[in-house]
């Protein structure tokens, strides 16, 4: 599954007849154009004219469906996350697997994901994470909820884990999810810049290795509060 | 220490007599103006003339030390660089402090960071890495550079620390110094989206706490190669 793959119906405006075809159509070509050029170059450096050009739709075009860039941004973000989930529960949700080995696949289509694409583009997310100082200040809760809307799903996974004996009793797998996605968003990141795997393979691999551990006494150092 | 400590000398140019102190003092004004906008709202968004108000430096001025924005960036990552590492070594070099309180108290002090900047700031090397695909093909080895610097000054801490059994010996210190940089950039991004310091908590605790510890058996489940 890839970018290419990414479909869902257009919005529907009020006092006008549904959406016809090769409307659908046009909409999702935006979209797709979109989200290939916000994963590889991020919000600010793209203009609306790339994604037309790329998307082969007027600028006329554009406007029957979004009212702006903002409204643009929040409706590829919408897409990016659905897009998403469905990558990740193909792999979360495969009961052929044990829990974690459900984790390490879906780390590893990942990379796959962006090996396809010579690691230059990254996660829309994470992208658009980093530059919110720069964005409209609506995308900041559709962000956030991507990540926690992720986060439930992999902690979900992890306490299957955690029930079956793969992680410790004393890991809290809501903590360790959200640890994976700070730290997994923090991966991809560099895996753009090395335009390689080894950043994702050291985080999953460090991240997996450490959940069937026992503490030795007390936890070494604390953070202070 | 704060972005406004950041001091060093201007370049000198060949042929011309040495700087003269008010040419350093405008040199610094530039470069504390870069940093303060690149590591809110990222290189693209950021337009010269924005740098060149904020710092209240005339374009004649600025193109008599740099070329172009692209030179400028890469003296903006330089100067970053000395002024992170800086503040790194305080904490890292404290032999008052065990290795891994050190540690503890760098990431407070990151915190702290940017809390007194409400969680605006990001890391300028992870701001730069996320726009990689939008910017000057020389910034990703200064970049990379940097982030490695960082890498091996933290593995020299987290290798006393196993030495003076505050880490299991089954554990690597390099990888995990890598392990700690990837997903703390990756921290960084997330508590600027969610502006407050949770994530950066969450990571360091997390990162801390698996450190000491004993594998169960075999590792629970390794990434498909």
């Amino acid at each position: 599954m890839s970018l290419a793959d990414v479909t869902y119906d257009a919005p529907k405006r009020r006092g006008r007849p549904a959406t016809a075809p090769q409307d659908a159509a046009t909409y999702q070509r935006l979209i797709r154009a979109g989200l290939v050029h916000l994963t590889e170059r991020g919000y600010s450096a793209v203009g609306l004219d790339m994604i037309l050009t790329h998307a082969r739709v007027p600028k006329g075009s554009f406007y029957h469906y979004f009212p702006n860039k903002s409204a643009f941004g929040r409706a590829a973000i919408a897409a990016y996350r659905a897009y998403f989930v469905a990558k990740m529960e193909r792999h979360l949700s495969d009961d052929s697997l044990a829990p974690l080995a459900r984790v390490a696949a879906f780390a590893a289509a990942a990379e796959a994901g962006m090996a396809r694409h010579g690691f230059r583009r990254g996660c829309l997310i994470g992208n658009l994470g980093q530059e919110m100082g720069a964005l409209p200040e609506e995308f900041r809760a559709d962000l956030i909820a991507t990540l926690e809307d992720w986060q439930a799903r992999l902690a979900r996974v992890l306490q299957l884990a955690q029930n079956q004996g793969e992680i410790s009793p004393h890991h809290n797998p809501a903590d360790l999810a959200q640890m994976f996605w700070i730290g997994w968003e923090g991966a991809v990141l560099r895996a753009k810049l090395e335009r390689g795997p080894a950043p994702l393979r050291l985080f999953a691999a460090q991240f997996l290795a450490q959940l069937n551990t026992t503490p030795k006494g007390d936890a070494p150092c604390s953070m202070p509060s």
